[in-house]
């Protein structure tokens, strides 16, 4: 397999700063009151700036959730083609799109946040909740090959099994604060060590 | 220990049931569009009344978010007071927390999701977080007396894997639909099993 040419790399030159910038705090705003319940008015008053001034950095506040939902869904499904290429037991794929997940979420943590939170209110919302089902399919179809390779108990259902995992990743956006005392790592391991070991210390039998 | 008297009973005679029926569809077009998106002349329009005829059964859209989520808390709140009176060991009391918060995000899903997408805006939500934080660190006690006890494994921080079982549980109001194939005692065991056992299926050392 060749490497994918639609993947993010993780660091190359940014856009402009100011951009980024107003993107970065409308994102925070649509995470603080809602999406729907932000104006672009509000956003400029956020920023300090005219609305026309905004306008010179972005097209509409669709453009800037289409770019947001698209820079977190483009990462998690870079993370999965990653596992994909680097693994060829589905075991080893899984462990690999968990941790990667985790990483996205503490380093895109507003972008994934708004993400998690679409409900398909537009045309935007409603792509992104496909690119999502999509995302969910291709990890199900993982959890299901490393049930069938007898890495995975196969007595619980694939999908069940990995919205559940995807559960305990997705509420990092809930409690996870960058810069905290636990690291994106560390999480990972945990979240690692529930969905395969387990916490229950007590011997087999006892 | 005395039968708690602030448990709310499972089955009692309810008020009457157009006020029900007010709470309930508010409650979804809350989680459908958003609170704060939401007014009361939409809940009207919704409902096919007047505004005046809606005011005969709810005070105002406050307290009908004020309801849903004391619903919803009361409700969680109950299951571990029930945990903790039925169970002197600490595991006893997180496997029975655990199925009971289970069965009350598949009773009570549509105030639960509320509840979970509150983000503190009034006082009501902030009041609401306030309880739901009391929960967690109640939780987390438990789970602390369970490594301590010995039963569960103590290298994980108990908050963090606290947060990260309910976030399975938690995940349940994004994918659980009432009446579909899964039962909510069997989603339980899933969440028991992988919090507990993990899906691991390598034999040790191997």
């Amino acid at each position: 397999m060749t490497v994918d040419a639609t993947q993010t790399p993780a660091r190359r030159g940014r856009p402009g700063y100011d951009r980024d910038q107003v993107l970065t705090v409308a994102v925070q705003l649509f995470n603080d009151q809602g999406y729907d319940a932000t104006s672009v008015a509000d956003l400029a008053a956020k920023l300090g700036v005219t609305k026309s001034a905004l306008y010179h950095h972005v097209d509409s506040k669709e453009s800037i959730l289409q770019t947001a939902l698209h820079d977190a869904l483009s990462s998690l499904e870079g993370t999965l083609d990653d596992a994909v290429r680097e693994h060829d037991d589905a075991i080893g794929r899984l462990r690999q799109v968990v941790r990667g997940a985790v990483g996205v979420l503490a380093r895109k943590l507003p972008q994934v946040t708004l993400l998690l939170r679409v409900r398909g209110n537009s045309e935007i919302e409603r792509a992104a909740l496909e690119r999502r089902r999509a995302f969910d399919h291709r990890v199900t179809a993982i959890v299901r090959d490393a049930q069938s390779e007898g890495a995975l108990a196969d007595d619980i259902d694939a999908a069940v099994a990995t919205r559940l995992i995807f559960g305990m990743v997705n509420s990092l956006t809930e409690w996870y604060r960058p810069g905290g005392p636990v690291t994106p790592d560390r999480l990972a391991d945990d979240v690692l060590r529930i969905a395969l070991d387990g916490l229950d210390r007590v011997p087999e039998g006892a």
